[in-house]
């Protein structure tokens, strides 16, 4: 199965990243650009014999490997069989 | 609107990031993630009439700044009101 895991820095985290995204849009005439916030994607091929073993094992390795639970949320934003 | 980009590598594109993870996974006992490509998301909030002005304006910028178009490929995952 293939299965998309977004992890994202959380609302009270600064973003400098996105904040100069925003300005360098805002520069090229873009102002509808009114907040950029980056984040990290992982396109992950996992064996599972469903969907719920699948989502069990990604939440683990989400949370271990992927993200880093201090500053980062993590959520699995699709699973394709 | 809040919208959601995602930014890919290219398929024939090597990503080690991805491979080390997917290693990692191996390491820990979760042999079952088979492999993982990283990639970036942008949570961006954006001024504009309807969907198809935003998406219009999206693809601008995710052209233009979000993405290197020589190695990555974007899409834009959704759009909400």
């Amino acid at each position: 199965m293939k299965a998309i895991v977004c992890v994202t820095l959380k609302p009270d985290v600064l973003d400098p990243q996105g904040k100069a995204i925003q300005r360098a849009a805002a520069a090229l005439g873009h102002s509808a650009i009114r907040e950029v916030r980056q984040g990290k994607l992982f396109e992950v091929e996992v064996d599972a014999v469903d969907r719920g073993a699948a989502e069990r094992l990604l939440r683990e390795v989400a949370g271990k490997l992927l993200s880093n639970p201090v500053i980062e949320d993590f959520r699995i934003e699709r699973i394709e069989a």
